[in-house]
């Protein structure tokens, strides 16, 4: 008999509870011995059949010899971090989908295991029920990872969706994931990118092997994407995604690696996935481009990418080393100013003439490639520009407002 | 030093070891031992600068107590099966591509690898470069596997989407194939579906735990489908695929597994894999649908799954117990007459009155959808029934028959 602890019994900690229960005997079949959920933290009360196992001290989980692997499901930094170190050092394996956690922590995290020999896994933390953490491992071990990238927000996937296929405005987008509950009441974290860079933070550390720390991720959002951005990327056959990417740059582990709004082609294997899937590209020097898709959020998807983990280590023997990452306090993160894009450019020329700003555009940007778009307003003006040095184009901006010409919007566009 | 030793220096056998060779530093850290190819067993000579590894003779392999692990690179079932006897006999793992040979014998191989305490896997023998063998295996191993569905055979899909996106008639197509190398020049095993048969049976092996032999699985290939097929699937708003797939019937561990083209929507997941690429899609009771894409040949992609596997297996102590199933004499295939299905269903009507034909198809199918294409003969007519007992299709042709009413060519329509 296999015991384990589940610390929170929200969303994810209930679905855990639920596909242990449901999947029992095909669990029992894989493991090769019953896993049974003996104990579950949680500070407020629940009216479950199985009531009996809830408990508000986590000590009776801790001094529990019997439960070898804690099932780490609250959420947030604290008390998720202090409550995982203590059960690594209790020689308790810990399993989170916690992916705050694993961005911020992951290195010491992974290292106190190694020290306890037991593990710490979190193929839930990114991607929901898509295996993709251990994939990544240990089926692309034999390739050298050149760059991953990803939709890995299913919230923003899913607003960027409605205003792609139904031009449903941003805002209105927003408030149909918050009613359907694919939003939180307070979506900066979806919509600002944040929980994408967490988790591009997890997979750039898991492929390069050196922990990236979120806050030294450029970071954008959605919020500054219009159906005018939509209607312009259709017109050059694109959709509008939100990206976390990583980039391999140099053999000494330094990386791009940021979170923005991109322009897809349709013929992307990334561009076909809609409301809120999640969808991760691996292109790796031998295999080539390998995409995994399904779905990155929800109860029992996440739950079953976590019970997938317990029954990976109710089976290892020891720590699995490789599946780690080292943090030694540098920063790998290469600033993104310094490398090339091709980007969308809309322009308002509303204080000028636009004969002379068509002029001032080639003057600063060379031959570029106009779109349009319907109800164009007079004024404005859309174009494609081609490998430009991101620190030039910020540059140019700045020429540009200066003789009344003004920057609306801009858009990478990426070639996955 | 983990020494190996490759059988057959044809595509995948040079890949493997130009993948060895060129990542060498990478797997070395990830392994935490060096990979090293001592021996390479092929009967042609070839002029390459480690022409001094070669050997003609297996007893030079098999009596060599240095080397751990065999690559199985042959193809085909003789010699390859009795060569991968031998190794697993002298407590020598084997890792392989050769997806005949363990969709024929891999019960028997993997008993006889745990019987001696070692491992044989095949990663690459599906979906060449995509992970899919370990990430169903272990990631989803939470999950009941509810379906699998697959598009399996790169050269098929070339073929199809040729005829899709550039209305080239089937033959043309399949030169075009040739020339590219993408094809043999026998290519029924590709055009005919029986490689993605073997494919479809060693997931289906996988997943459900049971041998399930190719010659149970009803097979069909694209030979039949014309760019009329395609036009009346696109004004259905889908395009034709070739499909392998495998579906749990009961819980005595009965599926219905076949291959046989399709028509999938184009919003589908698979609808959007094109040219020679493969994609899975594995559809799990708790965590939905979850599809890998990605090359399904070639020899670097296939390669980099065989040295992850051998990177694994350099990595694994004794015999993984769980990844195998069993060969209980039973044939868990069930008949898909007794099965329902959506069609697509194209009649001449050249030899009876058009009006008189209508409604003898009503008299057989009640109310059903018709399509159109252009160009559409007169007496040409097809249309869309939902639902069908695939035995009573195969009788109402009879009927429709005897009426002079012919049937041209029926297709299913999948949900994936």
């Amino acid at each position: 008999m296999i015991n384990i602890a589940v610390l929170g019994h929200g969303v994810v900690g209930s679905g855990v509870v639920e596909v242990i229960e449901t999947n029992q005997e095909y669990i029992a079949k894989n493991v090769g011995d019953n896993v049974y959920v003996k104990r579950i933290l949680d500070l407020r009360d629940f009216d479950v059949p199985y009531a009996d196992k809830f408990t508000k001290d986590y000590a009776d989980i801790l001094n529990d010899p019997e439960i070898s692997i804690v099932v780490e499901v609250m959420g947030g930094i604290n008390p998720a971090y202090d409550f995982s170190k203590a059960a690594l050092r209790h020689q308790k394996s810990v399993v989170t989908s916690n992916k705050e956690l694993v961005a911020a922590k992951g290195a010491k995290l992974l290292r106190l295991a190694k020290e306890n020999n037991v593990n710490y896994y979190f193929e839930a933390s990114v991607g929901g029920g898509i295996p993709i953490i251990r994939p990544l491992h240990s089926c692309l071990a034999a390739n050298q990872i050149d760059e991953i990238a990803g939709i890995l927000n299913g919230t923003s996937n899913f607003i960027l969706t409605k205003m792609i296929s139904e031009q449903m405005p941003f805002e209105d987008a927003l408030k149909m994931a918050q009613a359907l509950g694919y939003a939180e009441k307070n979506p900066t974290a979806d919509v600002d990118g944040h929980d994408a860079c967490r988790k591009i933070c997890i997979l750039a550390s898991l492929a390069y092997g050196k922990h990236i720390y979120p806050d030294s991720v450029p970071t954008q959002g959605i919020g500054e994407i219009t159906l005018e951005d939509v209607d312009y990327a259709e017109s050059n056959d694109c959709v509008i995604k939100l990206i976390g990417r990583v980039k391999k740059v140099d053999e000494q582990g330094h990386v791009l690696c940021m979170v923005s709004p991109a322009l897809l082609h349709k013929q992307s294997q990334l561009a076909g996935i809609s409301d809120v899937f999640n969808g991760i590209l691996v292109r790796g020097n031998a295999t080539g481009d390998v995409v995994f898709y399904g779905r990155g959020a929800g109860k029992l998807p996440t739950a079953s990418a976590v019970v997938a983990d317990v029954i990976d280590v109710a089976k290892a023997k020891g720590t699995t080393a490789a599946l780690t990452w080292e943090d030694d306090g540098v920063n790998y993160v290469v600033d993104y100013r310094n490398t090339r894009c091709d980007y969308y450019i809309r322009l308002s020329a509303c204080d000028t003439d636009k004969q002379q700003a068509v002029k001032e555009i080639q003057k600063q940007f060379g031959e570029v490639r106009y779109l349009s778009r319907p109800k164009q307003p007079e004024n404005e003006l859309a174009f494609v520009v081609n490998d430009m040095l991101e620190r030039d184009l910020l540059e140019k901006e700045q020429i540009l407002s200066a003789e009344n010409i003004y920057l609306v919007n801009k858009i990478r566009i990426l070639n996955y």
